[in-house]
């Protein structure tokens, strides 16, 4: 067989690399669960109709077949994609499931997505996502749209990332006052807007006059409402500085404002108004959020959302939510490629037991047996080659400690390969150092 | 939107379910860290020729393509398909890695495969496994293989299911007899023999003959040797007493003795030699494992693996292994559609935090923030409706604790909505009971 080669925007991290995702994904998952948020999983698939919904991102999905499908399977009815995000198919088991949901629902999910964009660098065909939903059924109370920065706050602050900055935004404040300044398709206005931090506020002009029918005034206002940011309530007073005034902007300005505080009592300097983010996509409907890792502005957002009003809807019931995503394989993908992220070992083994002869495996099984009773990882030596041979064995792998059964009676000894030091030490009581028992990531 | 149906052969779990999985495979991941298996995550597809390679699973591949493929992508040779295993996968990674790896290379895999097979009970199209592998290069020491019992015991012994029988046999013992009495077809017999659960001996003495090429005798010797099974290394006499003698044979009865006899000393009753186990893969050539839920036997082996010479090669180096698969969703959808597991609470919440009025939510947020600090999952009421609807929010979800935040400087309380039981509590010092904390699996 000849050597296989990566494929394109399929990442694979090595075991090291994978102890660093893991633990990234079990901090995230343990600061959902401490905000109560319960864990689902969906299935890879949905059936194809359900994916195109969404316009835009139509073309970025795969769809499978089986190799040998009969006859049922090659109709165009029961043509399945695999899921580009985890919302659409919460939005599916929702309606699904809405019998038996508790509402509001809180969730949290994450799972891998595959899209068949083209790879390039942060971007890939197959990621992993971390999403938080919050969802009710025909009314959803604003406050949760405070909620989602102090759980992402958390969150992140629990990783081995440079700390962030959770930018927030709200699309009533961007509706609203397009509206009170005489523009009527905010939904262009918006996409023009989106468009500042790739092509600078002269082609956004350009744009607004375009795409929106904005004369130069109009345009002129909606720069400057997008050039207003603070970390704080303050932001209001610039926004109203500028003059506009509509029902739709002062309710926007008052759950922003809410945001704003609510973030900034828990985490002083996390949230910080930035009334350029609007956020693409159509179904946002009040609070959006980005989030820039300090120091690597240039990543982008490694965490988005909003909320929406109509996540899905059946017959006369709708069900608004607002959720926030975390692009785990992209933030990581980045920062292994920056050298921020490393651990302490390749394998979780925090001893070797050495094997003296092949007869006197069975001691040192009982040895590591012991050691595991305990919650140390451990490994038993592979073979009974001469103890310089069985401590590169160890030392290859990044194993801190090398374990000597005794033989004839003679106690045994663990060693310490990093310092050299060796000590008599009994199975049945001794533990590494806290800090040895697992790999450290930082 | 009309309402969505399940696909068959995709299960989703509810949130309860999900929470149970994530405790199982917690425990699973954690066993086998203890061990010192390395994770490893591969990409979800491969090249469609790695997939083919293996014959008898070819027809249970999906394929997938990007909907609107462009030409590259619609020839033959980049065909890309789902894995139907994490065999195949590793075997790919470790020839793709092997300059980087340290040999032998312990790794666990827990994920998804996909298989277009014909969905029906505890048998899914997509499904979770959990493989440990240890491969090493050109000559891999048969202790390997007596240590895989030892892990899934342990893993298995983790969890809140019933015990388990780990059945085991030798290739080498099969291949080994069947030509010491003159059979020249090892596989076909295999093959047969394999069936003796399914079609009963004379079943198999009538397929033996065809296939096999078998006389009356040498069927009822084949059949003898299947009958075969103790819990230590007692069967090789009883293989002896059958007069066959052949080297491979040998090999075969001394290295299963030592499978059995570790696996007695570690977990007494855990393994027993069963001669009648094939497993019909072809691949294999050593110890073979299957795994039986007692009580449950009907559900078929929910942890199978096995000993190979040739996971893959490259040139003249070839990579030996040894591996066994836990079938995480077939146990789990089996045990659940049983009812046999269970989960104290659908939601990781321990404590809700009254809201006494919105005005003052920001106060039940601090008690929030505090409780979390210190690892006690808590969500906030969402509304600030009577006192009664919001204990009705923690009931629904089996929350087993509300807590109310002092209004005029009297103090905060806590009630156990299961008992009744209220107390003045501190959010900086008051805990919940050690089990109340997370949600209990049993």
């Amino acid at each position: 067989m000849s050597k296989p080669t990566p494929i394109s925007g399929f990442p694979e991290w090595t075991p090291g690399q994978r102890m660093i995702e893991q633990f990234v994904l079990d901090k995230i998952r343990a600061t959902f669960e401490l905000y109560g948020f319960a864990p689902l999983e969906t299935r890879a698939v949905e059936p194809l109709d359900q994916l195109l919904r969404k316009g835009e991102t139509s073309k970025e999905v795969y769809v499978i077949r089986r190799l040998h499908a009969d006859a049922e399977g090659a109709s165009g009815d029961d043509q399945l994609g695999l899921h580009f995000d985890l919302t659409v198919p919460f939005a599916r088991y929702v309606l699904e499931n809405a019998g038996k949901l508790a509402f509001p629902f809180r969730r949290y999910q994450i799972q891998k997505v595959w899209r068949g964009e083209r790879p390039q660098e942060g971007r890939y065909r197959e990621f992993v996502q971390a999403d938080i939903d919050i969802v009710d059924r025909d009314t959803l109370a604003p406050h949760h749209e405070a909620e989602m920065p102090l759980v992402i706050g958390d969150a992140l602050r629990a990783l081995p990332i440079p700390p962030v900055t959770i930018q927030v935004n709200n699309r009533k404040i961007c509706e609203g006052f397009y509206r009170g300044i005489g523009l009527t398709d905010p939904e262009a206005t918006l996409r023009a807007v989106d468009k500042l931090d790739k092509i600078g506020p002269v082609k956004v002009a350009e744009l607004l006059a375009q795409t929106a029918g904005a004369s130069e005034a109009q345009a002129k206002a909606c720069l400057a409402l997008a050039e207003i940011s603070a970390p704080d309530a303050s932001f209001a007073d610039a926004v109203r500085a500028l003059g506009v005034t509509d029902p739709l902007l002062d309710e926007g300005i008052e759950e922003l404002v809410r945001v704003v505080e609510t973030a900034a009592e828990h985490s002083p300097g996390l949230c910080v108004a930035d009334l350029r983010i609007a956020r693409g996509l159509d179904y946002y409907t009040g609070t959006v959020y980005e989030t820039q890792l300090r120091g690597y502005e240039r990543f982008g957002s490694i965490c988005s959302g909003g909320r929406y009003d109509n996540l899905a809807s059946a017959g006369a019931t709708s069900y608004p939510g607002v959720g926030i995503s975390i692009g785990v394989t992209r933030l990581l993908g980045l920062l292994f490629g920056a050298g921020e992220l490393s651990i302490s070992r390749e394998v979780p083994t925090a001893v070797l037991v050495a094997v003296t002869s092949e007869e006197r495996r069975s001691a040192s099984n009982r040895v590591a047996e012991a050691l595991r009773r305990r919650g140390v990882p451990t490994e038993v030596s592979p073979s009974a080659a001469k103890f310089g041979k069985q401590i590169r064995y160890a030392e290859r792998r990044g194993i801190p400690y090398v374990w000597f059964p005794g033989v004839d009676g003679a106690p045994d000894e663990v060693k310490d390969i990093r310092s050299g030091e060796q000590v008599t030490a009994g199975a049945g009581e001794w533990m590494p150092p806290r800090e040895d028992v697992k790999p450290a990531v930082g």
